[in-house]
């Protein structure tokens, strides 16, 4: 396998996943020069104190102007702002990627953007921990994961190419889709799931002070594991319902219909649809574990 | 920590949290003789081939009649069948506890079966896994959990003793609660947030056949943490939503309101209402983290 190697890679936004990236590039040799551009002082201090950069600046020219790969790992919310502060200062045959959760808003904010010459190649890694910010990055994060690649058709095929060896060297599989159907996979996959725990962590949240305390207790009866996804970054979060409504709205709404479904068994004691609709479940888990992605 | 041990300790029912008792027993010495009193001759057979019990019988005299200890850990469906079997059977003195899910239920449909001078002490281990069956039982299931304890006002103390030093003995902090508490705090630990893994797995399962591939191969973004508490045993939840009805509908309801919410905020891009919520549910993940339940 070739490994494409940058001189220069510039991070917008140094969190756990840009950090993470950073990380697994300087390991494998993957770029000469690390550079990161980040709104927060804290994140930079990090950032070049760890090591995980050699600079870090608030200066978009600067941070991007030599830059040959922009990595923008920035909440999606973030992406015109990011777009804007860095269009006019990117050279033509530089790589831009993102790493966001959602693909037809980031598209559609960062295109009109970017100079003629520079190849814009969409991406989201599909890993992450409910930990957030540099400090918490890791070379191994990406490891043994799949990494979906949404090129717009007229898409430089060498920039795609490049970027997909890439995250093949750091240990991805690659999968390159539609970013229309993307967004509708990860709405089941990733943003309806965050949106169920999120809501049952803050049911539990607002019950009356005893009851809190008894909740933590009793937790490993099947709530802490809504707790670790409800612990996921909040803005981060925000920002992909906002920007990926319609998907979100669409599964939201078929899960309400089951919810109620299952609901209306509970109350009349139709004890075999509750058992039927159990049993089809574990089918799924069993696939997941023969994926290895369990 | 004086060794509460029994001379013949019956567990009518010999799955997951069923073996795991009688391992841990085992290997603590808290019985002399192990029986198990179960319906299925596969969960029979493979209890014996594993040394997990003694005697394996689905003869209800020869099982109980025996017994010092009678640990019942059947779907809490079939208490009452349990307890038409074995009551007849019970000798004076003899201790009686069950491990299940849901405690009014239990209690309601066990203790008019029972004969005088049998001490009845119900309880609920907050241990499992999603694997079912005596194999996939193991000694150290209970180290570190929580064992929630709902005598009834006038059981015998020392019977309640007893339980509560086994459960010490074999690595679990013991904790006395009235039954109906018990099973509303359940409702929102374990069983609501079971029947939202249950609701959200079922509804990828019906989508189009292309769309599951995507969902498996892309499950580590959310929605495997699911699938696990999702891919557990299909009657223990049947039964435990159709015997602890009244709480569930409660939570539900609650739950059903605060999604709506949500759902609400996202259609009207409401984004300071979602970061708020999202916000508030990482304080539960660190309590959870400091109570060395996570």
């Amino acid at each position: 396998m070739t490994q494409p190697v940058f001189q220069t890679v510039c991070f917008v936004g140094i969190g756990l996943i840009g950090s993470s990236l950073a990380r697994a590039m300087r390991k494998h040799g993957l770029a000469r020069h690390f550079i990161t551009l980040d709104i927060s002082q804290a994140a930079r201090k990090t950032a070049v104190e760890l090591g995980v950069v050699d600079v870090a600046t608030d200066n978009p020219a600067e941070a991007v102007a030599e830059a040959d790969l922009v990595v923008i790992g920035a909440p999606v919310g973030a992406t015109q702002a990011v777009g804007e502060a860095i269009g006019p200062h990117l050279k033509p045959g530089t790589i831009v990627t993102d790493v966001g959760s959602v693909k037809l808003a980031v598209i559609r904010d960062l295109m009109p953007l970017l100079p003629e010459g520079v190849h814009f190649v969409p991406g989201h890694p599909i890993a992450g921990t409910e930990h957030s910010g540099p400090e918490n990055g890791f070379a191994e994060l990406f490891e043994g994961r799949w990494n979906i690649l949404t090129p717009l058709p007229g898409t430089n095929e060498a920039a795609v190419e490049k970027m997909a060896q890439l995250w093949r060297c750091i240990g991805s599989m690659v999968e390159v889709m539609d970013p229309h159907h993307h967004d509708k996979v990860l709405a089941i996959t990733s943003h309806l799931p965050h949106l169920i725990a999120y809501t049952i962590v803050g049911t539990a949240n607002d019950l009356e002070g005893h009851m809190q305390q008894e909740i933590i207790k009793f937790s490993a009866s099947g709530f802490r594991d809504f707790t670790r996804i409800a612990a996921s970054d909040p803005i981060m979060w925000r920002d992909v319902f906002l920007n990926n409504r319609e998907a979100v709205l669409e599964v939201l709404q078929r899960f309400t219909e089951d919810l109620t479904a299952l609901q209306r068994a509970i109350r009349w004691g139709e004890g075999e649809v509750l058992q039927k609709r159990f049993t089809e479940t574990r089918a799924i888990r069993r696939a997941i574990i023969d994926a290895k992605q369990a």
